[in-house]
This record gives structure tokens, C-alpha cells and sequence, in this order.
């Protein structure tokens, strides 16, 4: 059991693990708490004369930058590579995707064509990151999570076809009633029913279960059509409703499920054109602050706060930069990998922190699941490696479009990687073209990454373990002059949302600590 | 028990009554069968030389003058109103809305803002109607049709508080769940699964409800917070899960399963800038063929086709126009006013056809549902006469948006629309002030529309009841040189989908007729 709820995408799971002990390890005082304020609002022109390095140039590193510099705070962030985003991270036409395994893809989609390859949906609740879209002017469109036309295939098994979504959704909800209602209806329920609500869950069940007079599930029009309604006398015949054990072999509960994560629920949203159109507002707002191609060397603590040494772009060579704080907004498993003055209980803390290893694979191909299977958007969910088949939502009834054709979220996933760019890709085609026949060949430029293959992140977020709780508070708390930030300290890891919420935190955290040193 | 499917949004039923006898007649021979082709290909120049009236100019009759166009017939559109579309309606600044108890409404809201008083969604299944924005290129987004964000509310009951969607859809299905675990754990349900099944059943059920390692249902991070995650120590708090008997005290159930409705379900679109942009892409096309301002007065028999006496835009006296065949889109209630040649069958058995009467409300507000509910789209319930709330899909994150205060479909509401603009209008307003305490004093330019009240269209859609079906055969079934079309005669009723097809279906007939006698 691990902590973000991104793990929901393989294992839904219930609310606690780690942060229900978390909680715990709070109330017998083993960590402390601290409030946390609603708004973030640093007084103007607070921070003048005040230096901040920031190191990383994701979410959280241009959270941190703007936000402080509103306040008058004088900001660097040092991004060590030619982009800013970190994992907010769009592939287009020329894109190269470069792994420390050493292959090395250039993304050969059409012109117009993109590949949300990191952080791809913005839920309805994140409501930091929607209040940046909005304050900046980023164009948002729904990202469709979950389409009723889409599939669940248990590919597994040899006998197994794909099964449409409205009808696994609704079949079992009309078995589960059926089953309920009988035992309720034979007095097997007595005990737990009183005679009124007894009463009531027939009724109820009836319309949730769409079952017959007779309490009987005998299909439903919600699971769709064999036939469909039209004119004439062309009435529509509903499809034979799915037996409860025929569902249980299929075994496709996460795919079934999946829309009800958290996280998942529509709303979702995504920007036009691309989720790095969120960096690209960040960095039109921050202008020089922003240093590209800086990877840091050295993290060093001075008599007055901190000295950062990186390469310079142009040169190659290395520079110094001082400040009074730094921000670290540097992923753990690459952070342990930079000579820094953090205080050893610091440095032994990170050592023990996972990464997960999220692997998705793109192919471009002509739009055939919207003209032959009417899905737009939505999830396909398939048993084998490539996990999900995930249709875009953006430009829909136009000529082509980006497939997903693999998101595997797991960190076992890791030894996909070295294989990526052929056995993987097989695979990817050869599960879409189950779920859509004749369509493999279609597919076209595909591209893959493997996150904990990609230099200056490895991986795609921290992977917390119940009993490392008292390792994120450590982690978590400013280390003199250091500042942390990151999607890995928030408890809505592997979200951009957590990255923002993070780098307030830390913010107020200096904003607070200058109003001590320096009224 | 009526026919249309659109009836769902009150009753959810389960699939039968009407279409079901109607099968069930195909059967006893009752009722003659015919074949559908899939695609409509006839043959270009096939309709060269031949005249056909079409009698509306709703999507029906701008269907049939499209397809028989392209096939080289001569057609004329006779639309009474100044406006094509019909039911097909998107009310903006300026335009008005005339009821026939008198009442007379200028839509009052920004440039910019519209209102779909009549068809609003296309479902993704509809490949007729999605086919033709295809074909013509009518830009479409996503319609979303289900919020997790939004409420239902049984605001009946005095001490009812509306309650999240995402908490009603996911604590119902822990708490069946738990039910049905604690039934099948305890052996009372063993006559009904086998061992092997059972086992199954539990591990299932522990993930289909979010239920804890013992079976309970104690919440689920899917129903919501009530303190969310965020960075530092903000782990989120989970909500109180409710328990099943004030579940069922809410009685909201309807609302709950709306989003299974089978032409509901996601993926959902709509025009960008509103539905008209159909009908308005299909006038592009047809040019002069449509005659607006020309109603209709007698439909007359010749020996060598029809005789349509109707009355003169321009100088508002009678005028009078021959075809070799007429296509009738006119609905029901206004079809039976008119004089006409039809076959005394036919006139008798239009007596009996009930239409239905929506009613709309739309209020101009700034978007408070989107900045302080994190509502984007999607449809809040409630018991009373409203029904639902029903928020905008499209320029999210704008300034102002355009919010359904009442929706009800049910011929019932009958006697809403004498009160429309006064009482409604304070029912509505008081629903979404429930709803969104202290927003009700933001809403502003009420206008409603009451689909029995229009001239015209005397109600939204052809209530057809069991016992029926030979009514419905036999108006759908060609009177000499007269052909049917219109969502009333159709499997799809009241969606511009079935009014597509029924077009398709008389486009057929006739040129079948052409082949049999113009060889």
C-alpha cells in the first residue's frame, strides 16, 4: 500500500494508509500540525530586497517564483533543462524524448497534433490549479474521463470479447439489485432492515437496478442497444443483459470504477493545445526569472543563506548564485544525487523515498473509435500491459488523433522501458487493434515514455509507504535557509495541484519567517 | 406509461410499453415489418423533373429537402414561422417568444448568451444528426450532462440538505453494497451463488463499494471531503458516509441515475454558439427552397399529386402550390387544425395523439456555480417543480453564463405555463437560491418557454401510449401522395435524432414510389 491517490488508477482503494496515519501520528503528537491559510496573499512589495533561488522549474517552481515575486521577492529559478513544466510535459512535432537508457524518439505526429506525455487532466476540485487557468487566460476544454461507448476487455482471457461500458456499468448494478432485492424480499435481510426501509429498498432497487415487477434483471436499455431504436418500425431491441459470473470472470472493476477515483469525477478539464499551455502562462508572467538549461551542482548553505552552483547554459561552465533562501523544488531521486549542505538527518531521509514509474505510449492515427464505435473521449480499459486505450478529447470529428495506447501507472511497470520502443509498442497496437479490429494498422508516429527513465525526474511521483510519515514531515520542513516543494509534499501526489499547494505552502513559509527577521 | 424515451427524465423505465406491443404486433402479423436501409444513397438525378412540397421546416423537413436536393428533386420548404428548426430553437438577445395564452417575452440577455429552449444535447449515439455536423462542418463541444460536483435535494422535506452528487452515487452504492456482503458473508444468499461465485461476490463487492476488510461501509474518498488534501499536513478529511435509510428519506433517485438514461449518457455535445447552428448549416444549403413566414391552410389531393394552399409571406393572402408529393412534418396537434385531403382514417386516427409539454426556464448570472461549487456543467436535482438546475457547458470560466432554473418534461407541467412568467419564475428562483444560498438575488433576465403554449409546435413531443401501435403504423404510413415525417414518428421521440430518420425513412418511400411509376 502506497500513498498517492494516482495508485487508485491500478488499486481503488480506501481513504487512509498513509495519510489516515498520518493523521494518527498528529493526534498522539508524534508530528505537528499547522494551519493552513485559505488564501494566499503576500503583502505587495514585502519581499524587496529579499533573494530567492528556486530550483526546478516545474509547477511548483513557477508557483513559488510568481507568487513571490507579487510580494517583490527577487527570484531565479534554475531549470536544468531547455523547458520549463518538470512533468507537465506536452509532446508536439519534433519533441524529442530522450531516456537515460540511452534511446532517443522524436515525435513525428502531423502539425496541430500533441501528447499530454506527464500530467494530462485538471479535475473540477483542484481548484489552485483552475484558479491559475483563470487569472492567466488559459483556455480550458472538458477532458472527457469516462464515455459509455468506450470498452472493458479482459484481453487475458481467450474468450473474452470487449464489453461496452454502458453495458458493464449497468448490468452489474442490475445483478447486484436483483441479488439484493431477493434476499431482502425472502426476509433474509430482516434483521438489518426495519419493515418501512424494507419497503422503500424494493422500491428503490427497482428504479437503481431497473428490474422487473418480478424484482428479476432482465436487461435495461441504460446497457444499450443490439438493435438501435429509429424510425419506422424500428422500435430498438436492448442487448441480453450479461450474467453476474460472466462480469466476475471479466474482472474489469478498476476500469469500471475508474470514473469514480476522486480525482477522476467529471468534471475534467484539460488546456487547449496542450497542458504545457499552463507553463507557458507561468513563464510569460515571469520572463528572465526563468533560467533554462541550469542544471544545479552544488547546494550550499552560506553565513546569510544559500549559495547554488550550476552550469551555465552558454558556457557549460560553472556559476554561482547567492541568495537568501532557496526553494527545492528538485524531484527526491534526483535531489540525492546533487552535493548539498542539507543537514544529514536531511540527506538520510531521502534515501529510503520511491518513485513511481508511470509509462504511456501515443500513436496518431485517422479517428476511427468516433466514426465506427461513437466514442469521443473516454477510457477503453483492457486487462494486459497497456492497461488503458484513452481517446482524445480535443478537435473531436476532425481527421486525426492521439491515441493513448498504453498508461500504466505502477511502479512495477519499470521494466518497461528498456523494451519501449519495440515489444511495447506491439503490445499497444496489438490490444487496440483486439478492441478494434482491423484498426491496428491505422496507428501511426508512436511515441512512449517511461518517467523514471527521464533525466531530472525519474519517475513520476513519490510513492509514500505507511510508516514514512514522520519521513515526510522531516522532509517537509524548512532545513534553515531551504525551502521544499513539490507534488511529493502534498497529499495529492502526482498532481499538479499538489505541486501549487506545496509551493504556497512554502511560500508563506519564507513570507513568514521574513516578517520575524526582518519587520 | 407513455412511449418517448425522453420520459426517462421522470420515470425511469424500463424498456417496453409501446415498443415492446409494437414488436410484440410484428409478431401476431399485426402490424407489417419493413427493412431500414443503413445508409440514404439514392441516385444523383434520380428526382429530376419531380416536385415535392415539404410542409415544416424542422430538422424533419429540412432532412428531407437536403437528401431529395441531392438527388435532383424540385423541393419547397412551406415554414409557418419566420425561423426555421422548430423544436430546434436557440433564444438570444432579442428574440421572442410568443405564447399562444398571449404572454409575449423578449429574450433580454448580453450579446453573446443564448439559451436551447427546445433540443439541447446530441447523444453520442445519434449518428444521424452527428453525421450531418460532420458533414457540414457545425462545430460541437462536450455537453456535460453528469457533475459529480452538482447536488440533488429533496427540498420537500424541511431538514433536507442538498447533497453532493458524488455522495449520493458513491455512499448508495456502499451502502447496497454492505448490504448485499453482510447476505452473502452470512450464508443467505448460498442457494443463489456458488462457493466459487461467492467468494467472488465479496471481493467484488469490497471494491464496487469502497467497503472496509470487515464488509462495512464507513465513507469513501469518492463521496468527497469534507476537509480536502492539500500540502504539508493536510492529509483530507473524508465526509460522513450517510446511512441508507436518509438515502432513501432523499428520494432522489432519478436525479442519481439520470446520467443512465441511455440517450443521456456521456459522451454528450452541443453546437458551439447553439443548437440552431443545424438548422442554420442545412438553410445554407438549401437556399431558396426554404419559404418561411408561409403557413399552411389546406393540404389538398390532385389527380396527379398534391394542391398546399398556405398564405403568402409577403402579402399575406392565400397562394397556392402543386408538387407531385408532399412530405408532412407538421406535428399533430397543429396537423389536425388544417384542412386537409387526408384519408378520413388518417384524420380519425390523429385525434387520440397526446403531445407532451416541456417547460423551460433560463436566467442570465454570473458563473457562482463554477467559482464557489466547482460546478462546470453537469445538472443539480430537486424535488420540486424546477426539477433540475442545469448549468452551462460552454465559455466555462467566463463572466457570465446562462443557467436552466426548471426543466420539467412532463405533460403534467401543463399548467405551468399560464403562470410562467411570475410564479415560475419565483419557484425557480427560490430552487437555485436552495441550491446556492445567497445567489438566488444573481439571476436576471428570466424569460421560459412552455412547448404546449407555442404556436405551431403545440408541445414538445408525441406522447404515445400502449395500445397505440396500430395508430402510430398507420399514421406513419404513406395516404396517397402524402408522406409522414417528424420525431413523432419515430423510435426516438422527441430528439431531433427520430425526427432525422423518419425523414430518411419518407425520403425512401418516395423515391421507391418514383422507381415503382417513373421507371
Amino acid at each position: 500500500m502506497v500513498m498517492t491517490r494516482r495508485d487508485l488508477i491500478n488499486r481503488i482503494g480506501r481513504a487512509g494508509g498513509f495519510g489516515a496515519a498520518f493523521v494518527a501520528m498528529q493526534g498522539l503528537g508524534l508530528i505537528p500540525t499547522g494551519a493552513q491559510a485559505a488564501a494566499l496573499a503576500l503583502p505587495a512589495g514585502a519581499g524587496k530586497g529579499i533573494k530567492v533561488v528556486i530550483l526546478g522549474g516545474g509547477v511548483a517552481g513557477l508557483t513559488a517564483a510568481y507568487e513571490l515575486g507579487k510580494a517583490g521577492y527577487q527570484c531565479t529559478i534554475l531549470e536544468a533543462r531547455e523547458r520549463t513544466g518538470g512533468r507537465n510535459f506536452t509532446a508536439r512535432r519534433g519533441t524529442k524524448i530522450e531516456m537515460n537508457d540511452g534511446t532517443l524518439q522524436v515525435c513525428a505526429f502531423d502539425e496541430g497534433q500533441y501528447f499530454n506525455a506527464g500530467a494530462a487532466r485538471l479535475p473540477n476540485q483542484h481548484t489552485a490549479i483552475l484558479g491559475y487557468c483563470r487569472e492567466f487566460g488559459v483556455e480550458l476544454e472538458v477532458e472527457v474521463n469516462a464515455d459509455r461507448s468506450a470498452y472493458v476487455w479482459n484481453d487475458h482471457l481467450a474468450d473474452q470479447k470487449p464489453i461496452q461500458m454502458r453495458q458493464a456499468v449497468n448490468d452489474t448494478r442490475g445483478r447486484v439489485s436483483e441479488l439484493l432485492a431477493k434476499a431482502i424480499d425472502a426476509g433474509r435481510l430482516d434483521k438489518e432492515l426495519t419493515g418501512h426501509d424494507r419497503e422503500r429498498m424494493i422500491e428503490f432497487l427497482r428504479t437503481y437496478g431497473d428490474l422487473s415487477p418480478d424484482l428479476l434483471y432482465k436487461g435495461s436499455i441504460r446497457s444499450g442497444y443490439k438493435d438501435p431504436p429509429g424510425a419506422g418500425d424500428r422500435t430498438g431491441i436492448i442487448r441480453d443483459p450479461l450474467e453476474m459470473s460472466a462480469l466476475l470472470d471479466a474482472d474489469m472493476w478498476n476500469g469500471v470504477m475508474f470514473e469514480e477515483i476522486i480525482d477522476m469525477q467529471a468534471t475534467m478539464f484539460q488546456p487547449l493545445g496542450g497542458m504545457d499551455r499552463i507553463s507557458a502562462a507561468f513563464e510569460k508572467r515571469l520572463g528572465p526569472v526563468v533560467q533554462r538549461s541550469c542544471p544545479v551542482k552544488e547546494i550550499r548553505r552560506t553565513p546569510n543563506g544559500v549559495s547554488v552552483i550550476y552550469q551555465d547554459s552558454a558556457t557549460g561552465k560553472p556559476r554561482v548564485i547567492g541568495a537568501d533562501y532557496c526553494i527545492c523544488t528538485i524531484p527526491i531521486p534526483v535531489l540525492r544525487t546533487i552535493l548539498s549542505d542539507f543537514s544529514e538527518t536531511y540527506r538520510n531521509a531521502m534515501a529510503d523515498i520511491a518513485y513511481g514509474n508511470a509509462v504511456k505510449i501515443a500513436w496518431q492515427s485517422r479517428r476511427f473509435w468516433e466514426t465506427e464505435d461513437q466514442i469521443y473521449g473516454g477510457i477503453s480499459f483492457v486487462k494486459s500491459l497497456p492497461g488503458m486505450i484513452w481517446y482524445p478529447s480535443t478537435k473531436f470529428m476532425s481527421d486525426k488523433g492521439i491515441l493513448i495506447g498504453a498508461y500504466a501507472a505502477d511502479a512495477d511497470a519499470d521494466s518497461l522501458s528498456a523494451k519501449l520502443l519495440s515489444e511495447q509498442f506491439a503490445l499497444s497496437r496489438k490490444a487496440i487493434d483486439g478492441l478494434h479490429p482491423g484498426h491496428g494498422k491505422d496507428l501511426d508516429s508512436p511515441i512512449g515514455i517511461a518517467w523514471s527513465k527521464i533525466p531530472y525526474s525519474l519517475g513520476n511521483t513519490a510513492r509514500w509507504k505507511p510508516g514514512q510519515e514522520q519521513l515526510y514531515a522531516l522532509l517537509d520542513t524548512p532545513d534553515g535557509p531551504f525551502y521544499f516543494a513539490g507534488e511529493h509534499l502534498s497529499h495529492i501526489g502526482g498532481w499538479q495541484e499538489g505541486a501549487i499547494l506545496s509551493a504556497h505552502r512554502a511560500v508563506r513559509a519564507i513570507d513568514k519567517h521574513r516578517r520575524a527577521t526582518r519587520p
